[in-house]
């Protein structure tokens, strides 16, 4: 689908996925509702990856929150940097058009929002964040930038402007009022 | 256009424009050299409401990029929240697909970037911005996580996100090291 979901037919996926028309159907009473199960189905599948990382209790709730963003930057460059993040792709093509879809893309960012938000907060507890940025706009922010900066690195062609996003925000802007020292 | 480029027939878009189809394949020999020149008129209408803000010797170089950014955000929100920046739409829809639009769109992106690294520059011989972040850089990543201020926000259906970015880089993370003090 990398002509965007809107350009993309049904009976195009169906001759891609070889699968016939009556089937698709069955399964998805319109193309709407095989928009929401492809989001489902890439929270699901990023949600098993990023887990495990957010829950490492041997690095510290910040590291864990760069290293997602870490991860998130290798499979782009393993994409040779393109297609990008499927939520933020979605995010500026359909939610002017397709309600339902943009309630889902908001389900789908704000739970991303609220597992950072928790360990920007433990962070701040053990003063390796500023105590005085609320942890849910933070977290949302954060968010923000980083497809922002994916959008920036799909036409650039190269991973740079998510290096320098993980720099401003890891080793400059969030350091800055550290008080561990 | 809100379903987007690739989804949007040169049919419809004659028909709402009123053209025939011979005229429209006069100006345009495809539906790629129409995109160009759709980025090319966006890029000198936008010119055409930045250039006095930038040029704005009555406010501190750093002022105007502040206000270019308001800007911006108020126009966004006089859209309802929807719409957003046609150079980030594209940049998502049509990089991986349009290799002219996205050469495009990277030199409107590098002029872009190249006018707020200016004023940053001049912000640096101020002293109202630390001197040790590179201009150019700079510069890059505030349009991107601005851009991605607007997808947020364009899923949120509220400026929320875009009074966030405002806040983050321009009260906190651009002043935190300030060297007027």
């Amino acid at each position: 689908m990398s002509k965007g979901f809107t350009a993309t037919g049904v009976e195009a996926i169906l001759k891609q996925a070889n699968v016939p028309k009556g089937s698709f159907y069955n399964f998805f009473p319109s193309k709407e509702e095989f928009g929401l199960a492809i989001i489902d189905r890439y929270d699901a599948g990023l949600g098993e990856i990023f887990r495990p990382i957010y829950s490492d209790d041997s690095l510290p709730p910040l590291e864990r929150v760069r290293k997602s963003f870490e991860i998130l930057t290798a499979r782009f460059e393993s994409n040779d940097c393109s297609k990008g993040c499927l939520i933020g792709n979605l995010s500026l093509e359909m939610s002017d058009q397709f309600e339902k879809i943009r309630q889902r893309l908001e389900q789908s960012l704000q739970g991303w929002t609220r597992v950072l938000s928790q360990l920007l907060l433990q962070a701040q507890k053990d003063k390796t964040l500023p105590a005085d940025l609320e942890p849910e706009m933070l977290a949302e922010s954060l968010i923000a930038s980083f497809q922002g900066a994916v959008l920036r690195a799909k036409v650039k062609k190269s991973s740079e402007p998510l290096q320098n996003f993980m720099y401003l925000f890891f080793d400059r802007f969030l350091t800055q009022r550290e008080e561990t020292e």
